[in-house]
């Protein structure tokens, strides 16, 4: 008898049918032998009402009272599907986030997990009851409500396997699992059996949509196998895990893409300003706007250029932000943008070992005539940038190049 | 400073606007000086709304997961409100069943209030905080969501009230307050400045809606003065107290009124049968029916006559169970209804020193004409059953004829 832990996104559960089929799901695995605990989001577009709902209050809603209302959101989907089982005559109870023992702390709306004191779900399992449990939501010590922020849904299902050392984590989604490349855009683009967390996490971070990446370093710092996989069928999807030195054989495991990039370059900062990179990284930093690539260069005329990567619609902000202290930096000092861009990465712990990975991408673009703009380059990841309009042939000729449509074979 | 405790019910904050103006009435107590904590019911309809959802998942859905379900209602108003008067700049946090230390046991969707434990509501009123309180709802020991069933607002109301020691708690409802009769009824009825807990009780079981009985039998538990006063004004309303000597000067405090009713009679019970009524009794009791009036008769040939009054709803279901054991109470045993029946009630303490308060009340239906069917008595009640036809002009009459319409100035 395995103990799995399973989490269905707000779309599983979007409509009083597809709640059935949840159900129906969680008793085929009961009726398998196993012990289930399903981590469960609002149904979706719930969140979005009660925040719109919120928004004709108040239009700067107090984010302890946005964690209130939203959190009813998966209170009343565990309600739901618990009602359903029973249909099934499946034994199952409900469990909020508060009663999960989902202890929590840090900000409102993005609350972050500090412990799981798992007594009462391990009560109820004993008894022999599968658990519904309420996702993206747990409690201060005071009891005070939190919401984990997005993807806590995700996070929450990785907390409750490790609390309760379940045997595997399934993360139900609408796709198959995690693929080499985005299969809309590389039509070749193969579901991997397994990968690494590293490679999932700079996967994540490079622009695919999969998962958070916090929920997958959760996952790595307290050792929970889990499984992305499709709650529309029951094939088998990718297993993310430790590494083990088998994985090594392939220098890259996928391509990531990401859209609506800009560029921003703050030009001519004369190299003896020793403090113009703190400078302007802290502006930035004020004005929330996360940055990506961070490239930084010195001309021949002894001048620097630093460069910047971000999503497009942060463009207008980061401008705003810089302007009042490019003086500070220098009198020749100049902010250039550029919008329209695309982010392409290969990603792959076996590029440690192997050489010429970079080779490899680059002479791929260039025979596809694609002009690089930033490089970046981390152990298992290198990252370029494209015009935004070639992107998608960008990451086919790089997916071809690396045999990526062949790698479950090669394994 | 007073702390006041209020109740709100699921029309006064039945739409965004009424919440504003909920929040306004709230701040304007705060403005004179008060600590408030407001006790909040789900928005009118949503409460049924996720009951129809929990029947399009399951014909006969979990107890347990209807609370679940149903207690994010009043979660959902608390976070409203709590945000309507953050948009007044009133400092207010928003506090649900568990975190107001509201410890239930009990039946699920019918839990009681088994203890308070207002720690954190103190710790909040201490730093200023105005608290909007989830009414309805409490968790039992191991953290459970119970809700308390109907008027289960008011009581988790006089509960708070109870616990932390307010100077009032008022019942906000859209009736200016207790009434000596059903002002739709009777028009010269006149609103009561003062009624005792005892007198509350039994109008409350004979009829009239302002109140559930339970909550008055709290308040009259833990001492707590209440007063029931509309939300849509700010004119006083009737205070519930402890009864004081003074109020005895009245005889009849009030006439409450039901309509819908309908006697079931058990005729020709041989007297020898000493467990007839027992029976009886508890074939009805297994069926779920609340019995009313309960009244029993020996004719003439030694044959007893026992009838009840019900809801007119429930007379199929009496007449289904009585049935199969009329063969048992005796061979010529046999059941006789009537429905069309309505219950006309005299209430008040002062019955207990004042003589002639039966005759004058059937004197006064005499005199209309009207015919008296079952008569029952209490210490400070009388009722009897008329047509239901004539029971607007019995109310009008009786009502009348104890001078109601004057009550106030004779205090």
């Amino acid at each position: 008898m395995s103990l799995i832990v399973q989490k269905y996104g707000g779309t599983s559960v979007g409509s009083i049918d597809r709640i059935h089929n949840v159900a129906q799901r969680i008793q085929r695995l009961i009726l398998e032998g196993n012990q289930v605990v399903a981590v469960v989001s609002a149904m979706s577009g719930v969140t979005d009402g009660l925040i719109a709902l919120a928004h004709s209050v108040s239009e700067t809603p107090n984010d302890r009272e946005l964690d209130v209302l939203m959190s009813t959101g998966e209170q009343q989907s565990i309600a739901l599907l618990t009602m359903a089982l029973h249909e099934l005559g499946v034994r199952a109870v409900s469990i909020t986030g508060a009663q999960a023992g989902i202890c929590t702390f840090g900000s409102h709306t993005r609350g972050r997990i500090k412990s799981i004191e798992p007594s009462l779900m391990k009560k109820y399992l004993k008894e022999g009851y599968a658990l519904i449990c309420a996702g993206f939501q747990g409690v201060t010590e005071d009891g005070i409500i939190h919401t984990l922020g997005r993807g806590g849904s995700d996070l929450s299902a990785i907390a409750i396997a490790a609390a309760l050392k379940a045997d595997i984590c399934q993360i139900l989604t609408d796709v198959d699992g995690v693929y080499t490349c985005d299969p809309r855009v590389v039509k070749s683009a193969v579901k991997l059996n397994e990968i690494s967390y590293d490679e999932m996490l700079e996967m994540a971070s490079s622009g695919s949509k999969v998962m958070q990446s916090r929920s997958v370093e959760f996952a790595k710092k307290f050792g929970v196998v889990f499984e992305v996989r499709s709650s529309l069928n029951h094939n088998p999807g990718t297993i993310v895990h430790e590494e083990i030195p088998s994985m090594e054989a392939i220098a890259v495991r996928g391509v990531s893409i990401e859209r609506n990039q800009a560029r921003v370059t703050v030009a001519n900062i004369p190299a003896c300003n020793s403090s113009y990179a703190a400078r302007i990284l802290t502006v930035l930093a004020e004005a929330e706007i996360n940055l990506d690539m961070i490239v930084s260069n010195v001309a021949h005329d002894g001048l620097v250029r630093q460069s910047f990567t971000m999503h497009m619609s942060d463009l207008g902000r980061a401008q705003a932000a810089l302007k009042p202290v490019l003086k500070e930096l220098g009198p020749e000092t100049r902010i250039e943008t550029e919008a329209g861009l695309g982010k392409i990465s290969v990603v792959g712990i076996g590029m440690r070992s192997h050489t010429g990975v970079a080779a490899t991408m680059f002479q791929a673009l260039a025979d596809a005539d694609i002009k690089i703009g930033m490089i970046s380059t981390s152990e298992i990841k290198i990252t370029v940038t494209v015009d935004e309009l070639v992107l998608d042939r960008a990451a086919q000729v790089v997916h071809h190049a690396f045999h990526l449509d062949e790698i479950n074979r090669l394994l």
